[in-house]
């Protein structure tokens, strides 16, 4: 099975290595980063890049899409080179998915119409402007699309498309390998969990960013 | 806040992006990826390569020191380029953290003895060969030695450590903003939560990995 991460400069390095790091783990896996060049793309903070090992013209039909969000998801939503990829990719994939503003993208793509979708919960209002149904759950799957809510959640995705491609054994031994026991030291994982104040800062400031 | 997170041929991706992600939005972290080489370094799948953009003779004082795991740890135990390299850069730095079998890459420089340390599951028993006192948490701190065991407990080190250099309320909004509100779909992170059996499997598979 092909699987395709797509990298766009700006994007959020944990929403691609999430499900790289548990999907990446099918058992006949070749997956592939790419992107519109070859070559390093940085990620949101500028301090870290991943390289893209193929450019999207040279992966035409992946069988699993990937496609992380991040800062960078703005300039890319009217980037034809990519919009049309996803869009010819989406036409012979068996899963096309997202993890947070990833799923932005995949909406503009005109992928989304009618389907109940998720996104990071400072975008997810977005998702109706596309046609979409926002659903705030963690993963959400409707059909061969599965979208995953913000950054870290792509891990939570990724184990449950393993499970439905793999069968729950080999998703729990993924599980077990990567040691995903999760005890966060905090329980503000969420705008319903997280102190009011975080959450109406952390909206005030991605007014800049999300418009 | 000088930030280096150390790469090597065939590093487990997740284990240096969940740091990343975590403590490199501290408010003055200043990130830098770091290897023997500069340019591209790949992680265990061979499908994925992350950039060291400075050499570790180019870092040679980070207030925080990261060190991730994965299969390439075993043929670094003696690689002296980086053993003295982590010697030196512990010497002054505030922070030395591990995530996986990093932590034997610690024990190996000789940092962790008499110390609680963690480690991946799997490798939790090397650790005493080294002098350290092998502990089964997720997350360890002994001094300023902090060591978490598998892959995805990066992200579990690394709000923990933000916490304590930003503060509480700090690392509530990094862990809101990465919507880290794990919902796992299996309860099998553990060897004490998997299934037997899927426990035992990997045990018998890394005898030929971890010996």
């Amino acid at each position: 099975m092909q699987i395709a991460i797509v990298l766009f400069d700006r994007f959020t390095a944990l929403d691609a290595v999430g499900p790289y790091e548990t999907l990446g783990r099918l058992p006949d896996a070749d997956t592939v980063f790419v992107a519109e060049r070859v070559g390093p793309v940085r990620a949101d903070t500028g301090n870290l890049a991943l390289v893209a090992d193929r450019t999207l013209a040279e992966v035409p039909r992946p069988d699993l899409v990937v496609v992380p969000g991040g800062p960078g998801q703005t300039a890319q939503m009217d980037n034809d080179v990519l919009l049309r990829w996803l869009r010819a990719a989406d036409a012979t994939s068996t899963w096309t998915t997202s993890v947070c503003t990833g799923s932005l993208l995949l909406a503009a793509a005109g992928l989304l119409r009618g389907r109940r979708a998720t996104s990071h919960w400072l975008a997810l209002d977005s998702l109706a402007r596309f046609g979409a149904e926002p659903t705030s759950e963690r993963v959400v799957t409707d059909g061969k699309y599965v979208t995953a809510a913000g950054v870290s959640s792509g891990i939570d995705m990724g184990l449950t498309l393993l499970g439905r491609i793999a069968g729950d054994e080999h998703a729990c031994s993924v599980q077990l390998l990567t040691e995903y026991d999760p005890q966060p030291p905090y329980d503000a994982g969420s705008p319903e969990k997280a102190p009011a104040h975080l959450v109406e800062r952390a909206r005030a400031a991605s007014r800049f960013i999300l418009s």
